[in-house]
């Protein structure tokens, strides 16, 4: 990547994330692309309504940052943001794009042909079905039926893309011949969000009740906001660490 | 359904098509569930930042909407709100769940297992590949194309459908099984809007680069605000209502 | 009021209140004027993804609405909401107007004159500065002190006041007319919020460290919530009731 | 101010006015102080829709600029963002707080004193009341009108400001003392917005019927969106360039 000046606040932990490309679960892929602001630009912006205390040791920032959070003065947190270009099945999608307060752009599969691209769970995470929580996967099924089930979800993902590209050589619309897609398809987002909204969505989307696969992605942005703004991380999970467990 | 005594405004329209059940597609459905505030509503709003004007005819409250939408004095507008019951393809979903101003709730096929119920166009609505904008459909394929797509996409759901239920035999978690559903199911959706937002969807999802599907959703639910809150449609549609096209 | 026959449902509690104008602090007003929803909303838009189940019990709504709040499964509240006109000093509606979900619409001093009306702190409200909390105000001043405190206030309201009327009588448009309006100027608003983040909002603004003057108002509307959606306001008070303090 | 290395995309035109102050008003002031996103931002987030085409031309990438704004994919345009530290008196933030979708930190006048900063017109522009417009001011006063109505606010701000610290004095807690103030004080705000909503903020601020208060701090920051992201304002300006009038 190109390096350029600029009189903007640095985090040297996010630069060095940038251009880095993560892995997530078979195919998928998390990459910082861009941010605003470092970890004393919270306090600085906090500092705004606490006047009169420019030149503050990092040791200030870092009380100011935990007392805030502790406050639920948030607002602070809304001055740093995260770009991150995404890779992810369309189920992982579903559930990521609820998260209203975001910025995104997605692949249009209206616009251009979706690439064979489909998530199938790895042979240790086919997990069954939860019995105290109905809505979790609990456990791993048994190497048999594991292999079945993986083989059976190949199967429609091949079956369905082979039916996409038959219906688009019929000449049929590329937004008609999609709906034959599983949400196992890959697409590919732009996703923007402000540090403040970013935590909320770690607190719900790395607990121990959300689904796996989004959690997988959720661990792996959690990290870079680690590294990168570790003010911050040490507010949000203090005494508590959710990348710890 | 059950009939009650209430000291707020009503909407006589609105009343109508509380609990009746429109049809959209070949299995979708549009109900209006619930609302809040009638046409005067909004004249009532405004008139908070201009005083004293309570007792004003039909005719002013008409007038006052006109000015307000034109001048885009927005903000009363918020203050109607429509919720409705949907059913509708996972693809058209996709595209609903990005304005983001609205509130949903969506079943959760990690908590329950999916219906039979898969969206296939109809006969004559098989459209060809836009070539002039590449983003659309537009025409429609011949007889023969038209049937050999529909097998195709049945083809896809039906697999798809038998293979989610093998899955759930062996054992898988629903969370996991449903990776194989193409975005041709249907699921449902409690969704509400102010009327604010509601008219912007509007004027996105009824314009002709909307995908057809989706503006046969939207064209049910601008004929139920139009019989419901006509001052207001009159405003939003002043010489050019998107419903006479 | 009127009364209408509607099929949307209802909160009995909340149709007694519609009309009912509270007094806060020494010239405000707080007013319910519309909602949307009742308790058993909140229990119907989250069975959209828990289907399968009409004709519940009370009993079974109440449980699952607890669940929901302590699950952190919020959106279905988003299905709720309430419309307050609210008469209010400058300087609280400047703290309100900071809760960005809101739908509102305020007078306009640029369009109409604002009448005299001004918050003078009552003699026993009169507070000295908080010690170990820099923010807050703390304890009440001695009698003398409270009297001259709130000559000096009222001394202010009306030198204010009377300039304004001699500015306008020199022809200055009020637009410019009104910066000399102190922040104890009351205003008032039509505001409207969905039930989830009301509960936000009273979590804010019902705690020990908010200003005196903006609680009032919140202590206000949460008797309403409390009056008219019991089975929510349960859930959110459960065990700790901020009302009870 | 310090200059760092960066690996994330940068303004030149916005880079020379980090930290540059502009007067605004009498006493305002308007300063950049960070910023996320060039104008090839908003091409690469809509490319990810758009697949394949890195390497574009920055005339590919105007040309895009162009048509997403004029068919109102505006979404790419959120991936930019600008923060601002601005100085400016309460009346003028009482409009500015109304852009719900930015991020917004103020100076709180319960945690430290006002200072003695107050908004007077200037000679030449104390505006009569507009006649065809009931909301705007229109002209300007005779000289004689235009001293007088500078001397009354001019003498509202001092009685008020000394009031104050009489208060304060008196030990009254600062968040009482404060209501005293007049909404010509100045406060300060740090205020983030992304580009999408930055540019719906100048349609509604740069128009003709926004108070001349106002307008003048939309005109600094149009400027500074013009000289650092000028591809995006051709596409907002294209024809009709509200910084020409």
């Amino acid at each position: 990547m190109v390096t350029n000046e600029t009189k903007r606040p640095i985090s040297p932990g996010a630069e060095e994330e940038l251009g880095q490309v993560h892995s997530v679960l078979d195919k998928g892929e998390v990459e910082l692309v861009d941010y605003v602001g470092s970890d004393r630009t919270v306090a600085r912006a906090a500092r705004t309504s606490y006047q009169g205390s420019e030149g503050k040791s990092e040791e200030a920032d870092q009380r100011l940052i935990l007392r805030l959070w502790k406050d639920r003065h948030t607002s602070p947190f809304e001055m740093v943001g995260l770009t991150f270009r995404i890779r992810l099945p369309i189920f992982v999608m579903r559930q990521h794009v609820r998260h209203r307060t975001a910025s995104l752009n997605e692949w249009s599969f209206r616009y251009t042909e979706c690439p064979e691209l489909f998530f199938v769970p790895d042979h240790d995470n086919v997990r069954g079905q939860g019995k105290t929580n109905k809505q979790v996967g609990e456990g791993k099924l048994d190497e048999d039926a594991a292999t079945k089930a993986r083989t059976l979800i190949d199967g429609v993902n091949h079956h369905a893309y082979k039916t996409y590209r038959l219906l688009l050589e019929l000449g049929v619309a590329r937004e008609q011949a999609r709906v034959v897609l599983p949400v196992s398809a890959y697409t590919q987002i732009v996703w923007s969000m402000d540090m403040r909204n970013l935590l909320h969505y770690f607190s719900l989307r790395l607990a121990p009740d959300a689904q796996k696969e989004i959690r997988d992605y959720a661990i792996v942005m959690a990290r870079i906001v680690k590294k990168g703004w570790p003010m911050i991380w040490n507010a949000f999970a203090e005494g508590n660490d959710p990348l710890d467990q």
